[in-house]
């Protein structure tokens, strides 16, 4: 049997950030711990952006996952927000590197695609599916904590499958975006 | 005389992230130090942003600054170079923010605008005033270097206008940018 893998799940957004943790042991996984930080509370941007570093350094520090998935739209149709969301997956993505985790980021579709065999489910699809992935009776109705939790499922699915490698993990994925998607790449 | 101030200006790119650190007694500033960090080098996305997460820190740790200011571009007309600017930034100021250090953000415009008194200077034209500011000798040719200092000197004179609040710090900038440039928002 594989080595158990604790992995987190991250889905950072600027209001909400979104977190889930499993452990894997390559062929199932189970619910560690699954949460939303909530940050509507600070006014400041920065406090924000603090808030997710310091949360999930915090979690790292706490369960010492092996390596962090992260759900990362690769675009949008306003650049603001992009810029923003950047500024949120740095924070959580330092929280990682200062601890050396491997950092694998997955695009919304393609979590959505693994979790259900649909890249177009929707969230409360995805929500339900990981009830049965996971084996576990209900979870949180804030649905930015189950993306949090699905981008940690579909990195457990990935490594069942043996197919962490860049070709779908973190190398790749940006070029392998603008290579398929010439038409969303403003020249 | 006011008490002397630390700035650490940073200009984060996904290449080369451009920082300077200077001493202000709220008239005066004098050059700590100036330099790049070179990222060319990586092939990994993620290494580079831990390259200059790493790298921020280590100055923050040796300087001892009390605010970080930062060069960062409201727009471009490219969704994924912001997202990897956003993540770039994200990190540096992650780096600011564990240390419980203020960070200040201004547009490139309003850095040339501070140093220079014209918005559109050039690079060569920003350096040269610097030279002049800083009353050194010569700076590095490296133009992203000269860029993070004249976002900490840029801090320095807004510090000395006594405007470092939030109009033309951290808090604003985003919303008057907004404010003042409908046409560069995508609806």
């Amino acid at each position: 049997m594989a080595k158990k893998q604790i992995i987190i799940g991250i889905d950072p957004g600027t209001q909400v950030t979104g977190y889930g943790i499993i452990s894997s042991n390559g062929q199932n996984a189970e619910l560690v711990i699954v949460g939303s930080i909530f940050m509507e509370k600070f006014d400041d941007h920065y406090d924000r952006l603090a808030c997710i570093y310091d949360r999930t350094l915090e979690l790292i520090k706490e369960y010492r996952p092996d390596c962090l998935a992260i759900e990362a739209p690769f675009y949008s149709k306003n650049v603001q927000s992009m810029l923003k969301l950047g500024r949120a997956q740095g924070v959580a993505m330092a929280a990682a590197l200062t601890h050396k985790l491997p950092v694998f980021e997955y695009a919304p579709k393609a979590i959505k695609q693994a979790i259900t065999g649909n890249g177009n489910a929707s969230k409360e699809q995805v929500a339900d599916m990981l009830t049965h992935i996971l084996k576990t009776r209900e979870l949180p109705k804030q649905l930015d904590a189950t993306d949090g939790l699905a981008a940690a499922v579909c990195h457990h699915f990935k490594l069942k499958m043996g197919i962490t490698s860049s070709s779908v993990g973190s190398k790749n994925s940006w070029a392998s975006f603008v290579k398929n998607n010439p038409n969303k790449i403003i020249q």
